[in-house]
Formats: structure tokens, sequence, C-alpha cells
């Protein structure tokens, strides 16, 4: 999906200012959730925190969408989001004469709006700790059977007991890696419509190479419409636009869904991530960032279709090399080593407490046995390709289905089988070319590293290659026909038995290995790391109180903080960029070429417009397209990017230089007027006279 | 080059059975130089040990060629390596019409013996030890100059001070990282010609899947022969050639050119191999690969071209990936630590010694802060392009020729200037779509990591894309014309002033930096660290004495052990494999399809002869191709590979799993005799009635 974590490049990695982090201000630390947002902590830093009102009315505008944030910004179900969050759906609606990717859209016409295929938009409408039901139905439970049972509960919880669920779904969240469990209910839009995106070189501009810096010029913003029964949804209470220039240390907030962190990992747990998983899945995706970057060079259509999964890669790469550079810089190791050691202290003479980070330690190394067979045959199983991803879901549905609903896979209880059916059954746009090169890419690794005399590896290839076995599953399978998809969907176990497809075969004969390897990940490392989290999340809970916030779930948080720039080494990074720089960064040349809409109205575009400006707000890849909102409850602005030293967020805050990069509605608004004229949109979101500038 | 490293996968990395490493018997540890070869430890172990004669006679048939190891194996000047060391040669020679990797090669009669462009052979023929004059020539120079008095004195002994060029080349070799200085003088060979070799899916069976494995069913071996004034060379003392099988447990020693160890790093420098180098060098190999695969695909005769730069990258990167694996294993970086602990405590009373850890650890410290300027605009500049790399010799020699010889950079001394001018001008393939995709690739890279706002970055851009300028440049240049290369060579610095190649114009505009930079690791890594170290060495000296050997420098080493499996996890691995074996493992799918002459002679071919066996002895990449020789000195096979526990040996050795992997002198004279029938090379191999089997 198209998250832009932003976390940085092993250049800046190794550069981390780290000496001082443990004596930093940690004012604004925090993705906080809406129920239990730290007001008196806000208002002795600010002098100022929001009421009841206010909280309603963000949680109320604040939505999420296919791994990203968005906002409500009119009455009439316009969403604001990034335009890196559009793209997919951009990339579906176009054809080989009409790349909406490059060109833009803009429906001038309420009529023109297009349908995204697969996107949907969902609003929180209600939470409900459910720790104690969670907890009851676990019980004494430990291992696979806590999974069981918890998952068991959940599903209970998300589906028979939450009704109406055309418009809406519930979903348990773990919060506290176990430490709490709530229901949010949300309102559920399935409907969502493409209404304006900007050329994705005024987007992106900068490309890769800006992907991590600051200063920045890219307009990365674009509007949906949520839609219920084929007429734009009418939203009650959403955000007030205001289209003005951010004015220096006011008081921000980021409203959105901040996709995963990892702050409450163990030692144990951090360096497994240091070890195995982080340069595992960076020399994976740079391997498959190579074959795709040379598999789609002088080739225009290949790099249309291409263009999302690289950005996604390219995206996903610089966020884990800031992970792994946080966590290969020494000293920002010990602060975090020495944060374990405090809470060791300080819950030294709880009895009750046991030794969860030894329990944690022994799941931890018992995963380490079998992580790769885990990562190659189970989790990341066909690599990306949707085709395996369709005959995986399949054959899984159609044996999960016959069992009780209690009793299945995650994402296969009657709650979730809505949602999986759809995304299954869904039309979307299917690149032979990229199937084959993923799938090729997954079975040519799987030998690689499960070695060639492994029986796992034997059963899968057969006496094929890797290059030829995915070439002839992917020239044979239909399963890039809704229509045969629809017929194993529905003709269930049977179907699938009967199937001579060659993907279908496949994965049926490999999927009891697949699943005996989620059953041992279940009982080795899950359960037992949860058992032991959930005693973590108290004696937390005890030493610190609520100045403790979960660790980012990709759910709704809220963040505070002011506009401001920081001091680079020395150098003072002033807040805001205007839309006249972006001529002089230009080279003519990708990925600094001017977008032709910048090129054709220079002369219109107003230089002074604040164009990207950053906060101290903490947030984290899946707040992309947050909208960024004053204490007015305006927003002025969409979260879009963090600056470079926001790289060791996933694992812990550093106020004084930690950012989140933004793009103003007074740029959007301006590109709205002059440059990709939109004047039904103006006008949808400025309804009253315009608010004066402060 | 084709070294084949062969030092892991991730997955064997983390594997390592490192609890029992530190209690290992380590016996068979070392790759001892020739005059300090530990003769009583040998015999304490092994009941014998070799005298001198034994020594001498085996120095003189051991033989240095490009990145790789050989040995004579005939009075002829017969020379047998692995086929992988021969590979380039193999490619320069082939054409589109006559692929000599895919067939191999086989010179029916001597006049069919074709040259290898640029392949040397060396033979060491003396060694003195030069510590004093070294020490004397740095004095109390400390930083850049230590560097350069070093290396003025290095020129001048390796010079004017050592006669007949053509015939002979000295090299000063740095051993116990400064603790000593050696004056190695080789005969050398400058004309090496191609006499045999197999096709290249019989000698790399397999393939990458198989490339730390064992069993192996490898062939890799080839035959070149030495040539002096057009006739071959004229051998006094070569191997014996003794095509019998090994036998369990019998004394075997590898004579060759480890290239590169790092058993005495410090903590500080693991550390930062650990957290900085392995992985971005990881990172980029695997882009680099992913680029490359996928250009090929498809493209019969890019396969071909690009073959050998895959085939070394896929070898670099296992080694490297086995080295950050074993770095990354927590006891294993535990042992190592506990090893620099036990000399700082027995060195803890010499006040002469001072901290050299310290310096060290503050030298690391420097690097760390412009380790990828140096990286990108340096010490990697190019990338692997041939191109590049002309245009940066033709810039740099124009200008250090014009200064005293003691003065030049590396390389340009006049005791090197011949051999980098024999570099520069020998007629090599250029593969123009090879070129640009590594420069493309370097410049795009080089971007990435310094940032778009660096002022190397758009001195090396301007405004134009990596990808872009990467075009430009290589359809520009004439630099892969040797004419217009020896044109700039001998024109000197008004030539290249003059020069409006576009290639020259890019290096003679950046070079200053590039030199700027070189002169700042030297000042502040280097030099330091020389001084640190030679303090080291003397503290290792003081506390174990001889039992000591330096790092691998690829120079001739001895190292002993003995035929031998190992036991892995509870499973016993026989030492050798058997030639039917082959058949057994085929699939009919490359990597492990058959060779075709394996699948026309399989009734010829007899499944009892000895195919590949392990050893203990302690290799490591740069040993390829090495005689694996028995007691009496004849040659029993070639060693080519390490198994996968050979992973950690860059900075450690486990004898009881850390095994060479060698093909049998049997099967190449199978081959010989059945496969790819060479009676002439048979005859000479053989010139006296063949030895009785033991």
């Amino acid at each position: 999906m198209s998250q832009r974590l932003k976390l940085s490049m092993l250049a800046t990695g190794f550069a981390i200012a780290a000496a001082t982090i443990a004596t930093a201000a940690r004012a604004d630390e925090g993705m906080w959730t809406f129920d239990q947002f730290p007001a008196e902590r806000m208002r002795a830093a600010y002098g100022w925190a929001p009421d009841q009102a206010w909280f309603d009315h963000v949680r109320g505008a604040a939505v999420r969408i296919n791994g990203c944030s968005a906002s409500f910004v009119s009455t009439g179900g316009l969403i604001l989001t990034n335009h890196h969050c559009a793209i997919a759906c951009l990339q579906q609606l176009s054809s080989a004469d009409n790349d909406l990717v490059a060109h833009g859209f803009n429906a001038l016409a309420a009529s023109d709006e297009r349908r995204c295929p697969g996107q949907q938009a969902e609003v929180v409408s209600a939470i409900t700790d459910v720790t104690a039901r969670i907890n009851a139905a676990i019980g004494t439970a430990t291992g696979a059977a806590l999974v069981r049972a918890r998952d068991a509960e959940m599903e209970k919880l998300e589906g028979p007991e939450c009704a109406d669920h055309a418009k809406y779904r519930c979903q348990v969240v773990t919060l506290y890696g176990g430490g709490q469990y709530k229901l949010y209910r949300y309102r559920r839009y399935t409907d969502v419509r493409l209404v304006w995106a900007p050329e994705f070189q005024a987007a992106f501009f900068g490309g890769d190479p800006d992907n991590f810096n600051f200063p920045r010029y890219a307009l990365d913003a674009s509007f949906l419409r949520a839609y219920e029964d084929g007429r734009p949804a009418v939203i009650a209470s959403p955000l007030t636009w205001s289209a003005r220039a951010p004015v220096a240390d006011e008081i921000t907030f980021v409203a959105g869904n901040p996709g995963s962190t990892s702050r409450q990992l163990t030692d144990a747990q951090r360096d497994f991530q240091r070890q195995m998983r982080l340069p595992l899945s960076l020399i994976l995706m740079s391997e498959l960032r190579g074959r795709i970057i040379a598999a789609m060079a002088g080739n225009a259509e290949r790099t249309r279709e291409g263009a999302d999964l690289l950005f996604g890669i390219e995206n996903s790469f610089k966020a884990q090399m800031g992970q792994f550079g946080a966590l290969n810089d020494s000293e920002f190791a010990a602060m975090l080593r020495a944060s374990e050691a405090d809470l060791r202290a300080r819950a030294a003479n709880d009895a009750a407490l046991g030794d969860p980070w030894a329990d944690i330690g022994r799941a931890d190394a018992a995963y380490r046995q079998f992580y790769l067979d885990y990562r190659f045959l189970e989790a990341g199983a066909g690599q990306g390709s949707d085709l395996y991803g369709y005959a995986r879901t399949l054959v899984r549905a159609a044996a999960e289905r016959e069992k009780p609903s209690a009793e299945r896979l995650p994402g296969y209880a009657d709650a979730d089988l809505p949602r999986t059916e759809r995304r299954v059954l869904e039309e979307v746009p299917i690149y032979p070319w990229l199937e084959e090169l993923n799938l090729g890419f997954w079975l040519s690794k799987t030998r690689e590293y499960l070695t060639a005399d492994s029986a796992d590896v034997r059963a899968l290839l057969g006496n094929e290659s890797p290059e030829g076995l995915a070439a002839r599953l992917i020239s044979g399978t239909r399963l890039g026909d809704p229509a045969y998809r629809r017929q194993l969907w529905e003709g269930g176990a049977a179907a699938i038995a009967a199937s001579d497809d060659p993907l279908i075969v496949l994965v049926r004969n490999n999927d009891a290995r697949g699943r005996a390897l989620r059953a041992r990940f279940e009982a080795e490392y899950e359960g037992p790391v949860v058992a032991a989290q959930s005693r973590l999340a108290a004696a937390r809970f005890a030493a610190y109180g609520a100045s403790n916030y979960p660790d980012a779930t990709f759910t709704l948080r809220l963040s505070y903080g002011r506009v401001a720039g920081w001091n680079e080494r020395g150098r003072d990074v002033p807040f805001a960029t205007h839309m006249g720089g972006t001529f002089d960064r230009a080279t003519g040349n990708v990925p600094f070429d001017l977008a032709s809409g910048f090129a054709a109205n220079r002369a219109r575009i107003n230089p002074d417009v604040v164009y990207d400006f950053t906060t101290t707000n903490d947030i984290i890849g899946g707040n992309s397209g947050s909208p960024v909102i004053d204490r007015s409850g305006a927003v002025i602005g969409a979260a879009f990017d963090g600056n470079i030293h926001s790289l060791g967020g996933n694992f812990g805050y550093d106020g004084r230089v930690n950012r989140t990069v933004v793009v103003s509605t007074m740029a959007i608004q301006h590109a709205l007027e002059v440059i990709y004229p939109a004047p039904r949109i103006v006008a949808e979101l400025n309804p009253q006279p315009r608010r004066g500038r402060r």
C-alpha cells in the first residue's frame, strides 16, 4: 500500500544526533487514543488543550482509507488526502492512452467523479473497552490456544455482536501489546470516487531522492468523495477548510492512523529486528527494486504499470533503512536499552510479574529457528503477486468456511468474510509481466534462502526452475478473470478440489506446510509474546501511569505539536517553503523536472504562497493524508511525510528534530484556483465567506 | 574478479553453532606464511610436518593469478586452477557464435592454446623482512604523513631496488596490520593461455543455489599455461599430479593466496563492518544484481556478456552475507569481544602500548562522518564501469607522472606504472549496455545516499538525471578504443587537458574532490589505524608469540589440515561425493540441468570416481584454485569453495565444522579422459608411470 513511512536513508540513519536524545524534551511525543488524550499535559506545555466537543468534531471528520489517513472537508463527503494515497486508484483508472498518474485527474462535473476499485473510507463512530471480555476468554490458556481463544472472542465482538455490516465495521484493537483491547466501530463507505489529483510530477517533485528531505516542494494532495447509495455521502460535521498560511509556533494536531511503531519492544525483540528481519527485508526489497527498474527501462507501458509497486518498494525501503540505521546507532540503542532497564528496576518488587523479558527472549530464540521458513513459505509467500494472493485466499476460504467461525484462520471469520470476498472478486487490472516477475522473484529467493536441499523447496519447485515455474503459472492461470474467481469462491471446497488451474494446484499442494508454520508461529512465538506483553503492559501502567500511549496499530490517534523548523547541525531550517521555490529547484530532468501545470502557469502562480511546512507532531507511516488541524478545528494542511530525523520514530521520538512534513491547504487551494482549476471544489471547500488570515 | 569467497547465506549466518565455538579445538586454524609455518605445532597434532625441501618445492609450484590461486602441474608450464578463475578469460575469448563459457574450451594441439587478455601468473621467488626499513622511514610521522612515508619506502623497495621488471615483480606486504613488512619477489609470467575448461554447466552445476552447499557436484577446474617468449615456460619443479581418491583423515595442505580476513579487527572496527559497511554493500549489490538479472532476461547475448559480472556479484553477496550474519550472531560476537578483552588484560602493564583500541575507536568515529562520501565519490566511484575506470586512471596517471615517484598516489609509482599501463591499454571487450547500467546505478545511488542537496552530487550531475548522464557518457566516450586510450596515456597532462571526451571531462572536473576524500581517509583513518595496529601487533607478539598468524593479504600462505566431513546438527556429512551422484541431483532445469558432456557420456562416466571432497583447511576467498597437496607433495585436488560453516571465517575459524571444498584430481582426470577428452593433457600430467593408489 502507498504508505509513505518516510524514515530515512542509511546516510542519516548513521548521522542521527543520538548523543542528545536522552536529555531531549519529549513534550510533543505521543500517538494518543482519543479516549486517553493527555489534556493536562498538553495544557501544561501549551496553556491550552481541546475540550470534548473538539475531540468529537475531529473524530467524526477523521477518515481511514486503504493504508492511509484522510479527512472529510465538506458536508458533501469530500475527502482530503495525499496524492500518494490515491495513486493506486489513478493507476487502476488509467489506460494506455490516458495515464491519470502522469496527467492527474479533475472531475469538472460531479458526474465525472470515478469510482476507485477496492477503495474504502471508514470513520470511527464508537470505542468500547473490551479488555475484560478478551482476558476472560483467554483465561489461563497459553501458546496457540491463547491466540485461538483471543481471536475467537474478537471475532464474536466484531461479528455477531456488531450489527449492520453493510454500513458499519467493527474491529477489536490490541493496544499496549495486549494490555488493552478496544472495540472500534466504524461507519464504512465502500463507494469512494476520485475527484481531483494533480500531476504525479507536481505531487512527487524531487521523487525518491527528495523523499526524506526538507525543504520540499511537493503538491502531495488529492480529493476523493464518499458515496452512499450512488449519491455523495452527507457528512454532518466536516473539518473547516482554512486555506491560510501556518504561523510559527501555532498549535497543530494530527488526527490519523499511524500504522505501526515498535516503541515497546524488548531488547531481545529489537535485536531480532536489527539482526534478522530488517536486513533481510532491505536486501530482498533492493533486489526486487533493481529487477523492476530494469524491467521498466525503456518501456513506457511497463513504467506506468509498475510505478505504484516501485513507489511502494522505494518508500518502504527508506522507512526500514531508517529503522535499521537507528537500531545500529550505538547511542540510540543504548537509550532504548536504558528504558528497558528502568522498567525492570521499577518492577523488581512485583512478584506477580514473573520475568516477561525472559519469556519473550525464549520466544524470540524459538522464532529465529524457523523465521526463514515462515517468512518465505507463509508470511511472505507469493511476494506481492496478486494472482498468487487470489489463489491462496480461495484455497483457504474454501477450507475455512467448512469450520465454525471461531476456529478459522484470521480473515476468514464470518465478520471478515465479506471484506475478504470483496477483495478477491473486485476487478482490478493485472499485469502479467509484473505477476511473473514477483512470483519468479519469490520462488528464486525461497530456494536461495531455504536451499535446494529443502524438502519444502522441492515440493514447491519440483524439477522446474523458479523462472520457468513462474512463467508457466502466470501464463496458465485463469485467476486474472474475476468470473473464474467468483466461480471458485462460490464453488467452495469442491470447486477448489476439482480445479486444475496451475496456481490453485500449487497453493493446494503446499498449503499444509504454510498452515503448519503459521501454527508453529502462534504456538512458539505469538502466544508466549502476547502473554508476556500483557504482563509488561501492566508493569508499565504501574510504573508510569497515563503518561503512556500504546504503540501504533493503524487506528485513529491524535498527536499535538506546533509549527516549527529545526536546527540542522548548527543551521536553522525554516519551517516553510514557498511555491516560487519550485522553479529554482527544477533542473529539467526527472525527477526534478517541472510538472507541465507548473511550467504552463508559472506567471499565474503566486511565488509567496506557503507550499510545504513542518510541525513537531509525532507521526509515522499510515498517517499519510492526515489532516493537520489548528486549535479552532480547521484543517490547514495534509501530512505527507517526515523529515530525515523522524527515521528513528519507529523506536523513539526526539522532539528537537523529529518533524512532520505537511502540504498546506493554502498551496492546495492555489493549485485548485490557478494550476489545475477546479472551481466546483473551491466553492465546495469554502461554502461560507472565507475566513480572514490571522 | 572471480573470487568465490563462499561464506554463507543469511540463513546459516544466523544458525551458526556459536555456543560451542569458544571451546572448539582450533588445531587446524591458520593461514601461515611459508617462513613462519608452525611445524612443531603441526607435528604435535599430526605426528609429522614438512621439511624445508617440501616447503621449497611447494612454494616454487604455487601460482598466483588474477584474483585466484593456482599451481604448476607440469614442467611445461601447465597451470591447474578453478573454472571460475578462468571464466573471465573464457568470456573474453567468446564471440556471439562461439560461447566458450557455455561450451568450454579444449586446445587439442599446443597451437590451439589461446592467450587470456590481461591474465598474469606469479610465483614467489624470495621473501625478505623489511620491517626495520619501513619503520625507520616512518619514524615519528603520523596521519597522512605516515602513509606517505610508508608508501614511499615501499615503492623504493618494490621499484628501483628490485631489478628486472620484465620477469620479476616486487611487492611489500603489510602483515599483522603493520607489525611486519615483507618484500615478496615474484617470478612473473604475462603471457598466460587457455588450455582446457569444461562447460560452465559442469563447473557450476547447481549454480548460485548450491554455491554454499555440500554435498556438491561441480567440476570447477581448468588448465592454463604460462608462456615465455612465445614458448611454454619451463618449470623446474612442478607439483606431482596424483589422480587418486582422497583418504579419510589424510593430511592435506592448501597453498594459495587467501584474499582478506579480518581476524584482528578491534571491536570498534567490527562494529563499523556490522553497522555500516556490510549492510550498505549487501543492499547495493542486491539492487545491482536485480538490475542485471532483469536486463539479461530473455536476451541471450546479454546473458552471456553479463554472466561474469553477475557471478561475481552473487558470489561476493554470499560472502558478505556470511560475514554480516556472523557478526550479528550474538555468541560469535561475544567470543570475538572476549578475545579483545583477553589481549587488553595481558597488555595492561605495557606502559609503552598506550591505548591503541581508543586510537582506532577515534579513527573509526572520524571515518563514519565521511564514509558515504568516500565510498561513493572515491573508493567505489564508477561502480565497476570499465570505461569510467580507464578515465580515472588516465586522468590520474597524467597528473601523478608529473610528480616524483615517491609522492604519487598508490598505483602510480614508477614500480607500479607498467602494470597500470598494461591494464589501461590491454584490449578487452566492452559491453555498452553493461557500462551504462553500472554507471547509471552508481550515479543514481550516489544521489540517493548523498542527497540531491549535496554540492558533490550537483557537481557530478549538473542538471542531468543519473540515467541520462550515464547514457550520454557511454554513447559519447571514445575510451572503448584502446588506441584512444594509448593516445591519452602517452599524451599525458596536455592530452588530458585538451580532451573533450565526456568521461574524461567528468572525471577531470570531479577528481579534486575524490583526491581530497582520499587524503582525508589517509589522515583521519588509515594513518592513525596503521600506527595503532603496529602497536597492537607488538602487544600480540608479546602475549601470544608465534602461535599467531597474520590476517590474509592475498599473498602466499600455507594451511594444514586433513580430509574430513563434519557433523551437521547430529547428521554426519560424508567427506566426498561421487560422479554418479550428479545424475541423481539433475532436474533438467537451470541450474540443475546436466552439462551436455555429462548427458552424452553418461555410459562412459564411472559413477564411483570421487568428485568433490572436503578438508579442514583454513582458507578464504582468493584461495580459489589452490592446490590441495598431500604429504608427499603431490596435488590431489583444487580448492574451489568453503562449506556453509566457513562463513564466519573472515573473523574466526571453527575446526569442527569449517570445511574447504575441493574438486578432486581423480575427477578432473576422468573428465579429461572420457567427458572432454584431452589426451595431450593427460599425457602431460602423467609423464611417468602412474602412481599406485594408497
